[in-house]
């Protein structure tokens, strides 16, 4: 689903994702820990974007994650909360609580602290969740907080822009 | 970027008030509608402010105002999204939502569009919720929708800082 008069590859990803939700008609919800609301802000930076961005989740706290996007407690004492399953459960539950299509989510390790021997800083899993199922995609960013949190809201919007694209 | 010396008053707002909520041991939550996560990123922009940010909500549909801010539907058909009862709701339910001691929000219109004879682009309330009350403020900003959004996390900021200052 490209659009015929404009080249989506030049536009940043917000912009190429809010293009295919537009033309789809297809809504979307975030939920954020380790990016902080870094994308729900980059996607309602595009005038217009109300369109389909519904709202999202800074769930930076466990007790959010747990309490709003219904994150097991057995998952995150289990997996802790940069892993997979936190990941899927976050896309999971803010689809569900913002009754949307499509969700994504991110959970990471920032930094300049937090990391460990498993789990360094720049750990980060994106997932997505959509009525056909989820997905989740790990990565590890290098560089300071501020571009890893950028990296890691650009894996989660490419994620998305995958799905759009029927790469997924 | 700062100096070695620079005295809290240089600092970004979000760090003046990361610093106050740190020494108090107080949390914090966001509740955005025009910013989009804005104020959340920039808080958590800051290394440790898991320390007070508990989470936000981006409330840019008005469905999510209500559903999960508890914001009134009759208040939202009578002075609408943009105005200071919305604001007010917006910031107690983000702070009964996510238990917090302090809770602030935003509502109005970034533009470019948007705008009415009544309510402007640019037009903003932002609000506060602490246990003492809670405070709206009403402001204009001028100038392109990145700056405009930029101006309403500040003001949020502002009011909150104000609070945490005695001000208030």
């Amino acid at each position: 689903m490209t659009s015929p008069d404009s080249s989506p590859e030049t536009l940043p990803l917000e912009a190429q994702v809010g293009e295919r939700l537009r033309a789809r008609g297809l809504t979307l919800a975030v939920a954020e820990s380790s990016t902080g609301g870094l994308i729900a802000e980059r996607l309602t930076d595009i005038s217009g974007s109300s369109a389909y961005v519904i709202g999202g989740v800074v769930a930076y706290a466990d007790s959010v994650k747990e309490r709003l996007l219904g994150v097991q407690g057995e998952m995150l004492r289990a997996h802790g909360a940069v892993s997979t399953p936190v990941a899927q459960q976050m896309a999971e539950g803010a689809r569900t609580l913002l009754g949307t299509d499509l969700a994504i989510s991110v959970t990471g390790i920032a930094g300049p602290t937090g990391g460990t021997t498993t789990k360094p800083v720049g750990l980060h899993f994106v997932g997505l969740s959509a009525a056909e199922g989820a997905w989740v995609r790990r990565h590890v960013f290098a560089g300071d907080r501020r571009s890893v949190r950028q990296a890691a809201a650009d894996a989660a919007l490419q994620l998305l822009l995958d799905c759009l694209d029927g790469k997924l």
